[in-house]
C-alpha cells in the first residue's frame, strides 16, 4: 500500500507502537508517531517515556515516567494489541531505558513464538533546540541494552558521533563510525539521516554489507519539528507493510520531504510538518 | 468546511486544542480527539492531564500530573500556537481541575482581549468499563469552577444524574435534569447525549431556550470505546468551522456514527472507532 494512494482503511489494519516522548504541540514523538502511522494506514498505538512541555519555540520541563508504568503499559499493549513494528524514540533517561530492553527481552524470550517483528531505533539525545532528551547518565545502558536488540538506527551526525564517541563532521567519516558502530553489534542495520546538513544526503548502511548513499532536496521551511521523528516512523511503517528495507528508506524520505514541502506553517518557532498528506 | 469532503489542508488551518487523559490504545482521550481534530481539518493540540494504562478491554493504572505541569503545558500551548476552541475531557483529580480552571480565567481576564472561543466540556467521570476517572472528592471543584467558565457542556445520562444529584432513567428525567443544571449556570448549553441508551437520542439544551430530540441509530458493534470523545470533539471542531450550534450536534453524531461502522475490529473488547473515516 502506497500512502499516496492510502484508501479505505482495511477491516483490520496492521498495529504500529510507538514508545516515544509526548509533545504537547504534536509536531514530535508519539502524538506525531500516531499521525504518521495512520498516513501510511497502520493504526497506532503508543507508550508514554517522558511528558515534555514544548512548542514550536523550544522544550522546556521534561518529566520521565517510572519503569514501573512505561512496563505495564508495553505488556498491556502487546496482549491486546500487539504491534506488526515498533519505534523507539526518546527514553529520557535510566528508567525508560530499562523499561523497554525488558520488554524487548520479554518479547523476543516469551512463552509464544512469534513472528519477527521490525524494530527501529530512533536515538533522541538532544533536540534540536538543545534540549537534553536523554540522561547523560543512561547513554551507556541505552547502548549496551537496546543497540543489540533492535534492527535497524536511525542516527543523524551528531546523535552517531555521540554513540561510537569519534567525531563525524563529513560523509567520509560518517561511513567510518556507521561501520565501527555496525562491527560493535553485528545484527544492526543504520540509516545516518543527513537532513541537518547542507547537502541532505542519508548513508544505508545494512548488516549484510550493503552501502548507499540516498540523496535528498534541501527542502527551505521553518516548519522543520519533528523530522527525525517523522523519517523513522515512516521507515518502520514502510517495513511493516513489507517494503525491502532499502525501498522503504527512499519511500519514507520521500514521505518527509513532501510533508515539509506542505507544512501548515503554524507557530512562532519550529513549526509543525503535514503529516498526514498522503490522505488529503 | 465538511469532513466528506476534506481536501488539502489549508495554509493554515485552525488550531483546536483538547485537554484529556492519554490512553496508550489511542481510542480514548488525547490521542483519538488529535485524530478527530485532524478528521475535520483542524489541527490539534493537547494537554495530557493523566496518564491510564488501557486498552480494549478496560483501563489499569491511572497516574495525573501535577496542576505545574498541566499549567505550564496549557501556557506554552497558548502562546505559541492559540486555539480556536477547547475540548476539555478527563480531568483526573483536584490539581486538573484547578488547572484549567486557572487556565479559563487567566484566558478570559489577559491583556489580550481575544475574540471569544467555544470551549465543550466532556465530563469524564468514569470510564464505561467502571473505572474512576475523576477523583470523588474533585465532584464539587469540578462544578463550582469549570461549570460557569464553559460553553457547552455533554453528558451521559449518568454523568448527569451525577452533577445534578437527581435520578436521570427518562428522557423526561433528562430533560428536567438539564433544566435544572441549566438555572444553575445560567450561560451552559447542554448535549445530553444518548449514545449509550436503547434509543440512542441525544438531547440539545440551549441557554436561550433551545430544546431538539436529535434522534440516532443503534449501531451493532464491539468497538465504541472512546464515543463519548470524539463525540464532543467532532461538535467543538464543528462549531470551530463556524457551525450553528444546532448543525454542529447534528455533524457531530452523523460523524460519530459513520466511525463506528467502519471501525476496523481491532482488540479483545471494546476497540477503536475509525476516528480518520473522513480523509479515507
Amino acid at each position: 500500500m502506497e500512502p499516496q494512494t492510502a484508501g479505505t482503511l482495511p477491516v483490520s489494519p496492521p498495529i504500529g507502537l510507538t514508545i516515544a516522548g509526548y509533545d504537547p504541540s504534536s509536531g514530535a514523538g508519539i502524538t506525531a508517531d500516531l499521525l504518521v502511522f495512520q498516513a501510511h494506514g497502520i493504526f497506532g498505538t503508543s507508550a508514554i517515556t517522558a511528558l515534555t512541555v514544548q512548542s514550536t519555540v523550544g522544550v522546556g520541563a521534561v518529566q520521565v515516567l517510572s519503569k514501573e508504568l512505561i512496563s505495564e503499559t508495553l505488556e498491556t499493549l502487546h496482549f491486546d494489541l500487539p504491534a506488526m513494528g515498533i519505534k523507539i524514540g526518546m527514553l529520557g533517561g535510566i528508567e525508560g531505558v530499562a523499561a523497554v530492553a525488558n520488554f524487548l527481552e520479554n518479547m523476543r524470550t516469551g512463552h509464544v513464538t512469534k513472528p519477527h517483528i521490525p524494530i527501529v531505533l530512533d536515538p533522541v539525545i538532544r533536540s534540536s533546540s538543545g534540549a537534553s532528551l536523554l540522561a547523560p547518565e543512561a547513554l551507556e545502558a541505552f547502548k549496551e541494552s537496546l543497540l543489540p536488540r533492535v534492527d535497524w538506527i536511525t542516527p543523524n551526525w551528531s546523535e552517531l558521533a555521540l554513540l561510537v564517541a569519534q567525531e563525524v563532521q563529513s560523509m567520509t567519516e560518517a561511513e567510518m563510525a556507521a561501520g565501527a558502530l555496525q562491527r560493535m553489534y553485528p545484527s544492526l542495520n543504520l540509516i545516518v539521516t543527513g537532513g541537518d546538513q547542507s547537502q541532505p544526503i542519508d548513508l544505508f548502511y545494512s548488516s549484510n554489507g550493503e552501502v548507499h548513499h540516498l540523496p535528498g532536496e534541501h527542502i527551505e521551511t521553518r516548519s522543520t519539528h519533528g523530522t527525525g521523528c517523522a523519517f523513522s516512523t515512516a521507515f518502520l511503517s514502510n517495513l511493516i507493510l513489507r517494503k525491502p528495507a532499502l525501498d522503504a528508506a527512499r519511500a519514507a524520505k520521500t514521505y518527509v520531504a513532501e510533508a515539509l514541502r506542505r507544512a501548515p506553517g503554524l507557530g512562532g518557532g519550529r513549526g509543525p510538518i503535514n503529516l498526514l498528506w498522503p490522505l488529503r
